[in-house]
């Protein structure tokens, strides 16, 4: 039975992280990672003509540091998302295009609109990151719903329908399945809910030239040698000090394992002794969002002659999101639409003929009938992948922060957390995955 | 490899019931169990001296219809809980008795209170039970959690505790964690809150002579052969037709298949193909509740003697609510404490001996320094048992029946789905989990 210092579960850019830094100190480590590649919920892939779509994560922005530090490292390029032009709006009934961040909505509405979010900009800033059970008033902001928040601070229904748009956009669920205490732990983690939002200046500014997976593709490369693929871990157990991790067909030892899955996943591996109760509890209650990614590549990235940035939103249909997702060189138009939240659980019902045809919908309303003839259409929803099972990240309902937050990152005898849901920064995010694959390493090396 | 008609997993009531209704209609199944013994949930303890307590459910009342006719089937005698004398409350540091079901408050807060059980009971008349998504304003109520409900519905903090203390007992869960809609659905699904609150004529109305497990440990023994324990379930694979069920050690086919676990635990098991994207997402969306019971045994029911019920109730502690938990015939004074919520995360995390002191301190204060001197002190928590992982039951957060709750009784190829979370009557119960195994084997008999 091969022994290591540590043992890696999962090779997203967490565990990715957290095995470089271990074998910079000179550690014995191996990751094990379930499927056939490393980069987790990041995907990209390619076709046949050099062009390529990413299938979960995509973008970076400014603070994403350590994100961009890791591009800049292995030589991945970034760019601008386009948002040159106008944005369009469909909502109800009505397709309105317009400049600028400012929807085109009554006034009444804006200023609502407007207000809630300086409101869970100011509430977010109250927040205590590294412990947002001590944040002020946890219990009453944890004891509701995003949607009751939303409910109380928005009279006006457009109002409403935006932000739930915004919502749905950030956290790939509905906001009835969000405590308060999360939206606002979420949003100070991210910096504000600008920046959530925003292309320009946000968590949507750029992108990577050859896809998101890159940076994770060549960071595994200087390491292949300690990378184990289809390696399913099914169970974990410790004993005298030491820890063995079982798969499909291996067996190994070491004195530490990290586990860098999201805590749904993680809570499905046997462990022995059985976790405590309340981190096993805390991964009952940790669901992984929903969201389907459609995706039309056509010839060019027409809406823009028509002076369009390809950003558009609309309350009706299954989309509700669309980005230019073209390449830097504009070779290809590639337009993304999200499915998000409780749509998205729809589309999961949908037929993949009945997906296409309601994304080509959406589209050809936005852009016109162009858009109903890409030269392909594909789709992709993170929900039915075993090793993944939702995006983009597991959320925290009602109750969980307040009750059993402690058991997110605490260790549990040799075993140690990682993932991005136990990061202060950039929670959800590639950026705050690297952080905590870097905190988690600090942890081992200290301990 | 064997081959079954219908392979069952999980020998709780469910199973158990399920598998007698199979038998009956000539089927060749057999019934796995992970555990060394059939009864899931239920579990009644025996001691040397032939006293016993219930673990689990222990309870049974009206309209419990289809418990009550197994232990009449089985011989198993049940008998009322004790509740002759007045109940306990601390409350604001301090002790009151009382008679009847009116706790010792303000008339505003007494007033408050009842408004808001009779609202919740009208409330709960609006469900649609076998399709909780197609209650009117369904969207609304699942939006919110039965905190924010309670904290709209009663303005005085007095009426807001005692509410609290009665949904902890009702849901072993803080209010914070619970759908408004969940708990409506569940209060029309048990008759009316008061029934779920109250001994008399409610779910606490009487006991097993011999504990809850008798009828259960009666029924297996009609068809012992076809049980098979300590046959842990790891992955289930559905192919031409039929399915195959691996362990630790074997491999089963059969045609159908029927999961009767909680929904979170049936979302452990390695299916393929993989479940449905809504289907799993909802078990990642089910997590148990949480409680401990710590029982306290003595030479004799002494708080009788004082003209004390054994009911009490207080917001101070961890043991918040107990019961007279005594034999039939008194020969023991059985008193039992529930930990719940909120507080039993916490008492998570004591070691025993903190937990034995803290119980018998509050025993202590409601019965006297008696109560402190147990000829035996014992607890229990399924939130480490491998095979429950929390009580009472599996729990609807905010969100998940508007947009998830069709996949949680519906067949998924051939394989269907039992326990009490499934069942429409009584749900969460013994009686729910019986009606239950009904339900699933007529589905299979009729398929």
């Amino acid at each position: 039975m091969q022994t290591y210092d540590t043992i890696i579960v999962g090779a997203g850019y967490a565990g990715l992280t957290a095995t470089r830094e271990l074998l910079k100190a000179g550690k014995k480590v191996i990751l094990l990672e379930a499927r056939d590649r490393v980069g987790g919920r990041v995907h990209t892939q390619h076709f046949e003509d050099g062009s390529y779509v990413d299938l979960g994560a995509a973008w970076v922005g400014p603070t994403q540091d350590k994100l961009y530090a890791l591009a800049k490292e292995f030589a991945v390029e970034t760019f601008p998302t386009y948002d040159t032009g106008k944005s369009t709006l469909f909502y109800n009934n009505k397709l309105k295009h317009y400049k600028g961040l400012i929807p085109p909505l009554p006034i009444g509405s804006l200023l609502s609109l407007d207000m809630a979010i300086k409101r869970i900009n100011k509430l977010s800033k109250t927040v205590d990151l590294k412990s947002p059970w001590n944040t002020p008033d946890a219990a009453y902001y944890d004891s509701m719903t995003l949607a009751t928040w939303m409910n109380r601070q928005m009279p006006f229904n457009s109002a409403k329908v935006m932000f739930k748009l915004a919502a749905e956009a950030i956290w790939a669920a509905d906001p009835n399945e969000i405590s308060m205490l999360h939206a606002m732990f979420y949003t100070k983690s991210c910096r504000d809910f600008d920046t959530l939002m925003n292309v320009k200046n946000g968590a949507q500014e750029e992108r990577f030239v050859g896809g998101a997976s890159l940076p994770a593709l060549r960071l595994a490369e200087t390491f292949k040698e300690h990378i184990r693929l289809k390696s399913v871990v099914r169970a974990i157990t410790q004993q005298d000090n030491q820890v063995i991790v079982k798969g499909d067909g291996f067996e190994l030892t070491a004195s530490k394992v990290i586990v860098a899955l999201p805590p749904t996943l993680a809570g499905r591996i046997e462990y022995a002794p059985i976790m405590p109760a309340n981190r096993d509890q805390l991964t009952q209650r940790m669901p992984m969002g929903t969201v389907w990614k459609t995706y039309a590549i056509y010839d060019t990235p027409f809406w823009r002659e028509a002076g369009l940035n390809g950003l558009s939103a609309t309350n009706e249909g299954y989309v509700t999101v669309t980005f230019d997702n073209s390449p830097k060189d504009a070779s290809k138009g590639i337009m993304m639409g999200f499915v998000l939240g409780n749509q998205a659980k729809a589309f999961n019902q949908l037929a993949p003929e009945e997906r296409k045809a309601s994304a080509l919908d959406t589209f050809a309303r936005f852009y016109g009938e162009k858009a109903r003839k890409p030269l392909k259409y594909l789709d992709h929803s993170w929900a039915e992948e075993e090793f993944t099972r939702g995006c983009y990240a597991g959320l925290m309902p009602t109750g969980a922060w307040t009750s059993l937050g402690k058991a997110l990152r605490e260790p549990v005898g040799n075993i140690h957390w990682a993932g991005t849901e136990t990061s202060d920064i950039w929670n959800g995010y590639i950026e705050g995955a690297i952080r905590s694959g870097e905190r988690v390493a600090q942890e081992i090396l200290k301990s």
